[in-house]
């Protein structure tokens, strides 16, 4: 968190062959032998859904044809289907910086939120004064929606107060019950100092959510370290576990027996074939499983983790912030005098695995931008109002892929080729 | 519903070639092939897992090879993911008597009970003095745990109250908030008469909940007829969707747009992709989604959804009773003198598609005489405390497949051989 602020420019290479050079010396390269990217396409989009590991291709064949097809209801006991959710968190607890058993894996990151929050709202004492979940404007809509539902259920009792990203530990007082935030900003890029965030929340009496989005294998992270009471995060970003794949949620080791589960399900009852009526909930982070987890998506979520047991993330995040800045660097030399703005923080203590640049009017405020650059076999995303946002992913990224991106965003600028009627035609998702 | 009562012994075929004869002239024979069916076994478990689908295994490839591996991110638009909830719960509706647009697949069957129960809920007058959740204890506990822990939440202002099935629809009064109830028991495989317990609790002024966990696609249903106001249902039994498929939820149409989603997340938002702050729910069952969904398991289920089309559901049932008939009267009279007591309504009117029988102590409780019958290749299911459950699943099974079953059954018993004590070792999952 701490690494210097290096000048983007002071080692850009000299031409195409000197990013191939920095490949062939790069320690991650064999990585990206583990995942199936499409020929050609340069795919700055690991972000938004993380490419198809090949390891979870061949599983979920097996899945289907002998765990389900030919196992039948007996793979339940013996394929294991019944401790997938925790294998899998034990998995993802390794990432973030958890105890094996303080992470499980299932349901939506939105419905993990909704359980991170109300476990933490369980944890101040009762009756409390204190009414306020505490966010910022730069967290994931999911995250502020879940938290106003809440509040609605609340009859009046809980507020939603957003600050702005850098004044939020700044922010925290006697009336926040929890603070909420998403440790890696999904527009910007901009990271919070997790350990400073929560420390304030606590200063203060408050209890820390954090959603790790955005950061689970992207950056290194320390989460026992910080104290945080919960946190949830996404299997299909930086983690590769597929299209909607199951999230995760994370409960603090010493907490876990003392939050009553929001979501009461059979799938965390102390004993859940013993068919009881009333419900006791499981010991440990097992209660804040619910009701049967897609075990096929979960599956896939479970062999993609596998490509990550022997990944170096100190090398992972130095490989980032390589890639980051080359691009970074890059576009402000090839595509000046264009009106692109840089976004994201230049101090890597601030910045996660992604580089955002608003759009000015005059380029069809990015869309359309976007959507020559992905014709032309670079995909990266939009984000309203006018954001092109590339994420980089240091396992099957190369620094050749970052140089020919930036040339073909060039000359897409210089040839007005955004401007075709097709790239402004907005698509349902974008 | 009104079938009438025929003796299960009336129609005894005389021996296993008098069972062949019914299946070369069932209309529903050529489903059997659209299921990879291991070879040799007999599957009675449809009602816990159903079999593996051939275009579902197809399905599952093309999405993970061409619509994840290849399309990537674009596939959200290109292959339509982000409509696939709704396009599910539209083939879902189909089959239990609701209306297009009316019905969303996503989530656990336990967290869209919880979305449904706050959805009833939230259609009482207020203030209203209604305090009781009614159910019976018949009902699957997960449906009685997610009640239990929306009631503590409430801070005392819901209690869970639970009748006996049969005094169901005579106990719904006006302190009843909502009537929730599994229309087929889990264990006994008892239907409700969904009109008659609807027009109870419609009567009495209180909401109903339907869980259709073990109705659909076993039994017609007429959903809208009934005008329950919201309804559950799982993907992962006679829908055959694979392992933890999603689960759907109905809401009434007329009452969609008036009830708050207790689970905000941006997918039930009226634009997701605009990423605005506030929560605006989107119209009509949409709001009913939340995070992402599971895109493998969901394609999965769709596909499973496919086979579905060409089903006439009245010779389904017609098949069903048949085949849980004829299994009947078969272990009554050739397991007779063991002590097996059917717990099943005899009834039509009153029958799901399974039929379970209760196993006496001398028989060690059941759960060994299942492994064994499991171990001979006849795959049912042991429900705590002493039920051997056999599902029927007229797509696949056969009049010969109960003939065998019963063979097996009671050679089983004759010689004991569920007294071994590699089949009295207690599993995880039961």
């Amino acid at each position: 968190m701490n690494a210097p602020d290096l000048s983007c420019a002071t080692d850009l290479p000299a031409d195409r062959s000197a990013c191939a050079a920095r490949d062939a010396a790069d320690p991650l390269a064999r990585f990206r032998a583990a995942f199936d990217l499409p020929e050609g396409l340069i795919y700055l989009d690991g972000n938004s859904l993380g490419p198809l590991p090949r390891a979870a291709a061949t599983r979920i064949e097996a899945v289907v044809r002998q765990e389900w097809g030919a196992g039948l209801i007996r793979s339940w006991n013996d394929a294991g289907w019944i401790d997938l959710p925790g294998r899998v968190g034990d998995r993802i607890a390794g990432l973030i910086g958890a105890a094996p058993g303080s992470v499980t894996a299932g349901d939506s990151t939105s419905i993990n939120l909704y359980k991170a929050l109300n476990a933490a709202l369980s944890l101040m004492p009762q009756p409390t004064g204190r009414s306020v979940i505490l966010s910022d404007t730069g967290n994931f809509p999911t995250d502020l929606y879940v938290a106003q539902g809440l509040c609605a259920a609340s009859g009046g009792r809980l507020h939603l107060r957003t600050v702005a990203p850098e004044a939020l530990a700044g922010s925290v007082d006697g009336d926040t019950a929890v603070v909420m935030a998403t440790h890696v900003d999904f527009r910007t890029g901009r990271m919070h100092d997790m350990q400073a965030v929560t420390r304030a929340a606590h200063a203060a009496g408050a209890a820390m959510v954090w959603d790790l989005a955005h950061s689970a294998g992207a950056v290194p992270l320390d989460l026992a370290a910080s104290g945080a009471e919960c946190a949830v995060g996404c299997g299909y970003k930086y983690l590769n576990g597929g299209p909607g794949a199951p999230a995760f949620i994370y409960v603090r080791p010493d907490l876990q027996d003392r939050v009553p589960p929001a979501l009461s399900g059979w799938m965390g009852h102390a004993a859940p074939f013993d068919f009881t009526p009333d419900y006791r909930p499981a010991a440990g982070i097992r209660r804040q499983q619910v009701g049967t987890p897609p075990i096929l998506s979960l599956s896939a979520l479970d062999a993609a983790l596998e490509v990550w047991a022997d990944v170096d993330m100190a090398a992972l995040r130095r490989k980032s912030l390589a890639l980051s800045d080359l691009f970074i660097a890059l576009v402000e030399r090839d595509c000046a005098g264009f009106g692109l703005r840089l976004v994201t923080p230049r101090d890597h203590g601030q910045r996660g695995s992604q580089a955002s640049f608003a759009c000015p009017a005059d380029l069809g405020g990015g869309y359309p931008v976007m959507q020559a650059l992905i014709d032309a076999g670079v995909i990266g995303d939009f984000r309203a109002p006018d954001l092109l946002r590339f994420g980089f992913t240091p396992l099957y990224l190369r620094h050749v892929d970052v140089w020919d991106a930036v040339d073909r965003l060039r000359q897409i600028l210089e040839t007005r080729r955004w401007d075709d009627p097709r790239f402004h035609a907005r698509a349902a998702v974008t």
